[in-house]
C-alpha cells in the first residue's frame, strides 16, 4: 500500500538492528486519516471473503482492526492483555510472548463473541515473529470459527512470522514488507496489497 | 446523545451495585458504525475549541478517541499503560488506580508529543472516579499543554469524577449519563451533548 510505505519512508525510524519505530502515525501518536485509508484498503481487497468479525489485540492493533470492521460493516474485538473484574463469563485464551516487552502474556477473547459460523479477519500493527498473530488465531480455532486471513501494516520479513502463519493455512495480507534494514534505512519487499 | 443511550438501554448489562457493562460495543467487541457517530458527535459540538490533539488511554478508549481525532482532523495519542523497549525516550508520566481492575499503572505519553502550544480533548469510554481523566491532565500539564476539555461516552454521575475534573477547572462533556442503578436497570439524567 503505497501511502502506508511512503510514511514509514517519510516517518518512520529505525532502531538497533531490527526494530522500526512508528510511533509518531502507529503505535502511539496514531494518524486517523492514514487508519481510515488502511480500513478501506483491506476492506476493498477482502471483501469477497465473507468475513463476519475483525479480531485484533490490544492497544495499536485496535485503530486499524477499527477502520477495517467499519469498512466491512462488521464488529471489531480487541483481545484482551489483562483481566477486568467485569469479564465474569467464559473466555477464550491463549498465551503471547512478546519480544518487545520480553513478558508472556496470557490473551483471552469472551467466548460469547466468536462462534462456529463467524469468518475471521486478524488485524495487527506489526508481524515478526507471529505470536500475537498465532495466539489470536488460537482463541479463533477454540471457537470453532474459521480464519480468513491475517492482515499486517508491517511485516518485517526477514523474521519467522509469516513462515509459522503460513504452516498453520492462514493466509497472510501485508501492506508494507520490510526486507531488511541496511544502514539504518529500510528496504522494502513486494507487498500483498 | 440519543443513539448511545438507546444502545445501552438495549445491549448494556448491569453487574452488580454499580457497574455497567458494554462490552458488545464498547469495550470488548466494539461498534465501529457507533464509534464513527461518536466521533462525528464531539467533533461537531467542539470544533470551535481550537483542539490540536485528542488524547486517550489504551485500550477502550482508542477506537471513540480515533474517531473524533478524525473528524477534528488531528492526530490521536493513546497513554501507555506499559513500558515498551523501543520507548527510549524522554516521558511524561503519571500514576491511575483502576477501582475495576485494582491496581495502579504508571500511564505515559511520550513527551515529544505534547507541548505548550497544544489544546487536547482527552477522550475516554468511562467517568467514574475521574482517575484516568486525572492522570491524562497531569500529563499534559507537564507538558504545558493546555486542556480543552474531556468527553465521556458514559459517565457514572453518582461517582465522584466529575467532580474532581471540575475542582481542576476542566469542563466535562458526557454523552451519557447515568444517575443510577435501580432494580438492574439505567437510570439516565440529562447528558451534556
Amino acid at each position: 500500500m503505497k501511502a502506508l510505505i511512503d510514511r514509514i519512508e517519510k516517518d518512520g525510524y529505525v532502531l538497533g538492528e531490527n526494530i522500526l519505530k512508528v510511533d509518531t502515525f502507529v503505535t502511539h501518536q496514531v494518524d486517523a486519516q492514514l487508519m481510515e485509508e488502511i480500513g478501506q484498503h483491506f476492506a476493498n481487497a477482502l471483501k469477497n471473503k465473507g468475513i463476519t468479525k475483525v479480531v485484533t489485540l490490544e492497544a495499536a492493533g485496535i485503530a486499524p482492526a477499527l477502520e477495517t470492521a467499519k469498512a466491512l460493516g462488521v464488529p471489531m474485538i480487541f483481545a484482551r492483555k489483562t483481566k477486568s473484574l467485569t469479564m465474569n463469563e467464559e473466555l477464550l485464551t491463549s498465551e503471547v510472548y512478546s519480544f518487545t516487552k520480553q513478558v508472556t502474556s496470557t490473551i483471552s477473547i469472551s467466548s460469547k463473541f466468536l462462534s462456529n459460523e463467524d469468518k475471521v479477519l486478524i488485524i495487527d500493527d506489526f508481524l515478526a515473529n507471529g505470536q500475537a498473530a498465532k495466539g489470536l488465531i488460537e482463541l479463533c480455532e477454540q471457537a470453532g470459527a474459521s480464519v480468513a486471513g491475517v492482515g499486517i501494516l508491517i511485516e518485517k520479513s526477514f523474521q519467522d512470522g509469516r513462515k509459522l502463519l503460513e504452516e498453520m493455512a492462514v493466509p497472510v495480507y501485508s501492506l508494507a514488507r520490510i526486507g531488511a534494514f541496511v544502514d539504518g534505512k529500510v528496504q522494502f519487499i513486494e507487498a500483498d496489497l
